[in-house]
């Protein structure tokens, strides 16, 4: 079998696959990767893994990782089932990569934008001849509502809630609109945008926000939270087979 | 004459007003208010004045700025030209109040939006009876490449550019595609949704990207930098001839 892990901003998600499907998942926080990846070890039988790492997890702890376990480290320089078109494929995040090379393989010789709704909301088009052409990055819910608070004088902290009316008729739900129903106009105003250049737009959300966002979009996409890890397995298999 | 100061969370705008009429603007960092005030004030024969403190300036300046000119501060229990129906009056923001203030004197019997493009991007929404109904508050364009910036690990702090391709090729390409066109999808989506509800809907862009973006917006708005102290110039004149 095989781990994946992905070092995200906030947290550390990992999960364990048979070929290509999708066993066991795991989430833990940054500073205990070590032992929650031993622990994962002990229970199952590993021959092989790949991890992404865009936070800033030290040299040291990616070496004390690969003495554990041999590791595939994605990087801008790994082999990839598609054609990277990115201008600067050297600053590409690891985990838009791994969304990508997930993409190709789920969705083969389609037009594909994946939606990564977690610290950043991201969004990565790669189109029907594998050609992966960029996107954008912009700021997640919770970072909406952290800058809220953060760079003004007045604004309390808030956590996201379902919006019942866009129209809010107090402080709370005015911020609430306008960070959860913004990302919600600026994720169908893409959407569309991509809709109107490429027919037969594919859409995959995924990221710690999917369950949240997939209720309230209109748009007909696939909700699928692991598609990072999904993509990070599919690189290892791919360089296996190579 | 009368003046107009609307104290920001990063500057001071100010204007001098022959009744209705914006004669002379001034902008100014906040620590220089009381003597650019005192400039102002000798240049001019200024009668009377109105004020609005969003920002944290303190009691002790305020009480400055009152000896030097008959101010009129606007705060939540002001005398003004619309129904409040914010469920919380005592925590909307004075500037939103000026804001709505303007709408009903330069739209009478209309319905409008009021879109202030600042610091943060605030909705308000008055309709044909002079009822204020709420809005949003939203990360403005700056507040969002600083949150970029400052909760991440990798990515720059960038200044806005005009979005060439929605599909940015590269990481600054993708992170202004993510702010500024994710903000112009979102003001477009959301001014959609008020007009699916309210017909006829007059929709007013002001604040400091408000040339920047009026440009970019397919909607159909009237562009107003100064809507705020407009709206606070009518405010002092609601109230002078009570």
């Amino acid at each position: 079998m095989n781990i994946a892990i992905d070092i995200g901003n906030t947290r550390v998600k990992s999960a364990v696959f048979e070929e290509d499907k999708l066993v066991e998942l795991y989430v833990f926080d940054k500073e205990n990767i070590i032992s929650e990846i031993k622990k994962i070890l002990e229970k199952n039988i590993i021959s092989k893994g790949v991890i992404s790492n865009v936070a800033s997890v030290s040299d040291k702890m990616m070496e004390e990782l690969k003495a554990i376990v041999n590791l595939q480290v994605v990087s801008a320089s790994s082999k990839v089932p598609f054609i990277n078109l990115y201008k600067t494929p050297k600053t590409l995040g690891v985990d838009r990569i791994a969304l990508v090379a997930g993409a190709v393989f789920e969705y083969p010789q389609k037009n594909v934008l994946i939606i990564d709704a977690g610290t950043c909301i991201t969004f990565d088009f790669v189109n029907k001849k594998s050609e992966y052409l960029g996107g954008a990055i912009s700021p997640g819910i919770k970072m909406r509502f952290a800058a809220l608070n953060h760079f003004t004088a007045n604004l309390p902290l808030l956590e996201k809630e379902e919006v019942v009316s866009f129209i809010g008729g107090n402080t709370n739900e005015s911020m609430n609109s306008g960070v959860v129903n913004g990302v919600i106009q600026e994720i169908e105003g893409v959407i569309n945008q991509y809709k109107k250049k490429y027919i037969d737009l594919t859409v995959v959300l995924t990221g710690g926000d999917t369950n949240f966002l997939s209720k309230q979009l209109k748009s007909s996409i696939f909700a699928n939270q692991n598609f990072v890890l999904q993509g990070l397995n599919r690189i290892l298999i791919f360089n296996i087979d190579k």
